[in-house]
């Protein structure tokens, strides 16, 4: 037997929660310990839970780090600085900005010796990779992306800085009707409006004026105002009931022609029950990729289009081809 | 501007002439010759067509051999022949003997230094890539395929052979209420049966017996016996003028929980108006990642488990992060 792939956790929230309940799917791998901003007393895990700053004394007993921060604040700091000391697989999101840290990664885990794939996840992530697939085998088309139905973090918190909210869920939800017509191989010309619809879930403070919540809301530029929306508002006791939650999912669609004229529709679609746990499990297969390019002697910045797919799976070549092929 | 990846068809079928119609749309390619069992002056294609044993003088000539041939007959021999001499990207799907072909043409293809990728298209193929994929995200949970609706050659063939018949077309068509219990998480137990229903379109000779024949197909051991199957007798006109076209398509799904026990579903489909034309399309791509990986000096076979996915496109790695991921 082998000796298992030993993995890092930095950032303890849903994400790094869904790497470790990952873990017990995946008997190849082995959670070594938590690194945490917070104090580590405060946290915890079903390993140890140590500080950031200890982490380079793990340099030897951790072969892949799972860095679990967000886009917005931690990767762009918390990358390079593991990426110097670790292998390491993240989710980076902030599209515009993916070039950008694909460069710095890519420099830093090379000069050290090292494999960062960044931008795990579903998407980007799985999509990308099926928006890559559909569209070099179908040179001649149109890509839809739809998302949902699901929780928006962003749009939930924009809801929660109006005056009068005390909480609130935000769902993201494809327009059936929109998605029938890609389907059925119409390529249809789909507005912002088209395509989406939001549905948003508020518990209100006592006595505030929902009138003017909803109004704040629908008309809130960027979040809604490109959007159909509709506003519910609901007790703290069914919002605590009915919305904690969080579930995600999309469909990715390329519609094309081959030469001669003839029209093909490949449909990629997820369903997610928990989408901190399903991307979790996401990243987990890219720590296996990571670890086996790294033992190649493989360095430098990857992405999910870089990965030969063989290198997500415990299984060897030969059981792929046997079992999958 | 660099120059177009030289590319050779072996084979002049449906699915050679699918190559050659995809060449339009691949315009860092270029096709070079055609090569046929046949006699080549009855061959009328849009290159030069040349017998089989000319396609020594071109090793200098061609970049990547497509082999367009059947599996059953053809591969076995061309493949490793081939191999020898070219690149080569083939659609091998005897499933059984994809381990023993892909070691023969690992061997051929490695000894002469040469990138042989095997068994492309979309079963094996895509849908392959779906199951590993899906597969290794979801340890825990249970695949399913479905294959339809689409034309199956061997069922019309088998058809064909019965007494009276003077030609037939078959159609292999899913179970839609058992994808809906799939595509709806109930994860059931499908028998043969409950998931493929087949459908045939069958001229019959003048003054046949059409209950005797219809009783033939019926019962027809391996091809028909273990289905519902519905047979339509239809005019020599109608037969022209309605089935002559080669859709397919399919469903792949893998319906499986992450540790806390939350159910995900990832669902891949295909709705192919021409199923060659689509194969060659596939195959296309993956020469495009033949020549790559032969130029950047890697030997011996390949599945579509074992090329990262930015070697099918003509984009950059920084185009492909910029627009796709």
């Amino acid at each position: 037997m082998t000796q298992p792939i030993r993995i890092g956790i930095v950032g303890y929230g849903n994400l790094g929660r869904g790497v470790e309940i990952a873990m017990r799917q995946n008997p190849d791998m082995q959670l070594v310990a938590v690194f945490t901003r917070r104090d580590p007393a405060t946290v915890k895990a079903g390993v140890p839970v140590l500080p950031v700053t200890a982490a380079d004394e793990y340099r030897d007993k951790i072969d892949v780090m799972l860095l679990c921060g967000g886009s917005a604040n931690d990767l762009q700091g918390q990358g390079p600085m593991f990426a110097a000391k670790f292998n390491t697989v993240d989710s980076f999101d902030t599209h515009a900005k993916i070039p950008e840290y694909f460069d710095l990664m890519n420099k830093v885990a090379g000069d050290n010796g090292h494999i960062s794939i960044i931008s795990t996840g579903w998407d980007p992530g799985l999509f990308s990779m099926m928006r890559l697939l559909a569209g070099a085998v179908l040179p001649h088309g149109q890509d839809y992306t739809f998302w949902g139905k699901g929780v928006s973090q962003g749009h939930s918190d924009a809801i929660r800085r109006i005056s009068g909210v005390k909480d609130a869920k935000q769902y993201t939800i494809p327009v059936q009707e929109a998605i029938e017509q890609v389907r059925a191989g119409k390529n249809p010309k789909l507005t912002t409006r088209q395509k989406h619809v939001r549905e948003c879930f508020v518990v209100a403070e006592p006595g505030a004026d929902l009138a003017k919540i909803e109004e704040a809301i629908k008309t809130m530029p960027n979040y809604f105002a490109d959007y159909d929306t509709t506003v519910h508002f609901i007790s703290e006791e069914e919002f605590a009931a009915k919305h904690q939650a969080m579930p995600h999912g999309g469909f990715v669609f390329r519609s094309g022609n081959t030469g001669s004229g003839y029209q093909h529709i490949i449909e990629f679609s997820l369903k997610l029950a928990n989408n901190p746990e399903f991307t979790a499990s996401v990243l987990v297969a890219y720590a296996r990729a990571a670890y086996r390019l790294s033992q190649e002697g493989q360095t430098g910045a990857k992405t999910v289009f870089d990965v030969p797919l063989a290198y997500l799976s415990p299984k060897s070549g030969a059981e792929l081809r046997r079992e999958l092929l």
